[in-house]
């Protein structure tokens, strides 16, 4: 059994140890380090700066429920917009949805989707070539600042908050992606541990709430990352993403998501509730 | 800042570390090692077997979701009993419920109960001294083989499936803690995590699900657990705890438990709703 461990440090006092068979890829590319290593645990784990981005076995929980909530909750979601996202998992979990006629995909670094396509093939099936699919190596404020009433859906599939990702947290970025959605558009963000960040929940669902007239936080465990749960905010400017009818949902290949998950994804812990009311 | 870290062998792989202010108790007692450390980012941690069983700052998670469900699906919980949990966290919650008349704790370990009453006064509160709680030093398996129809609820607070918590993963046990119920009685029972102990779901469920009429799987988010995910297996007679009015459920002083997230732990992901039908 190999001796060999990747380490990473979730907070300054808690670490996240797996045991690696091998380091598959390592590079610095233009704004961060970027490696892929192959654990026994989780299969291969594609890291940035040194944090857990994906792995091949629980990317799957990540990836459906940072887009199915938003999808499932628009009556016909025809063009999408992921912002970061270069390993693939969300635009692939977009273009399940056959109302999906256009789905573009902006990331800032195309080392992540090229390393992505070579060592992530499952995750990246649609950044090789879809009909529906655009792939943009730009930046994503850039992107939506230049869009206006454009898209249904956006999906901010950001790294932290540290580095190339800070910017995808502030007011500013918020409001330019409210206004290259469409008058009913929905958009979503992963915001974070409410158990490591909740100073991060309590500053952004307040942010995202001045600009939306429908904000609600919602979760999903996900082992990989630090706490093993994770928020995602939707902001929405018409359709509530808990007054879906479950029985009109898109049926879905999935191994997370389901329509009642769904609407349960909304039934926060008391203390996570009150992160959202600013307590 | 300390330099000194426990680290919990999850599985074989996955190693979870805490950065530790100091080690406060350590003793090997009849059934196990047990210890106390001060860490930085969970406060007090109770070890046994170099296992988390629990610790200041997340308790609360395990302690209210073991508890309420149950207690909140059945209309008259009188009498309660709570096998292991010597931490006292369990009854401390219990007794939350006006309608208990008597809570009896059955903890094999009186090591545990002392170090608790000792190292984690907020979770031991009701140890020290409560006019609803019996202590009972014993083997649980035990005892309810000795009780007929005595109990409206009973909480198997176990440690892992190793140790002296082995036994309390047996259908021989599951059938004596079902004559112990009452005609209407319920019971819940810990059963690890949906990512990292599959088998062990897949081999207990339908174990339960062979003695109680009403069988259903229900999580809960615990960071310092294995994955973050943590599943509790609820065996009932006759109350669906799916179909409980949250308008009539009582209203208890909690931090992570919600009437609606009573309802909400039990849309479970697709994947785990495959574990509990046997794929």
């Amino acid at each position: 059994m190999s001796g060999m461990w990747f380490t990473e440090e979730q907070t300054a006092n808690i670490r996240f140890g797996c045991r690696i068979r091998d380091i598959l890829h390592s590079e610095k590319t233009d704004f961060q380090d970027l490696a892929v290593i192959d654990t026994l645990q989780w299969g291969r784990m594609l890291l940035l700066d040194n944090l857990v981005m994906t792995t091949d076995k629980d990317e799957f929980v990540y990836h459906e429920m940072i887009s199915h909530v938003a999808m499932n909750s628009h009556p016909n979601p025809q063009k999408v917009l992921v912002i970061g996202g270069g390993d693939g998992g969300t635009i692939r979990e977009v273009v399940k949805h056959e109302k999906v006629e256009k789905a573009v995909l902006c990331e800032i670094d195309g080392q992540v989707i090229e390393a992505s396509k070579k060592y992530f093939p499952e995750i990246a099936s649609v950044l090789t070539g879809h009909p529906k699919v655009e792939i943009l190596v730009a930046d994503g404020i850039k992107h939506v600042k230049e869009m206006k009433e454009e898209y249904d859906v956006i999906l901010v599939d950001s790294s932290e908050p540290i580095g190339p990702g800070a910017v995808l947290f502030t007011a500013e970025f918020y409001q330019a992606v409210s206004d290259a959605l469409k008058p009913d558009g929905i958009m979503v963000a992963q915001t974070e541990s409410p158990f490591y960040n909740q100073e991060l929940i309590q500053t952004v669902f307040p942010t995202i709430n001045s600009i939306f007239p429908i904000t609600k936080l919602y979760l999903a465990s996900i082992p990989t990352y630090p706490s093993g749960l994770w928020s995602f905010t939707i902001g929405s400017k018409k359709y509530d993403p808990e007054q879906v009818n479950a029985e009109e949902m898109v049926d879905l290949d999935t191994k997370y998501y389901t329509p009642s998950l769904h609407k349960a994804a909304f039934a926060l812990p008391r203390f996570v509730r009150k992160l959202t009311e600013g307590k």
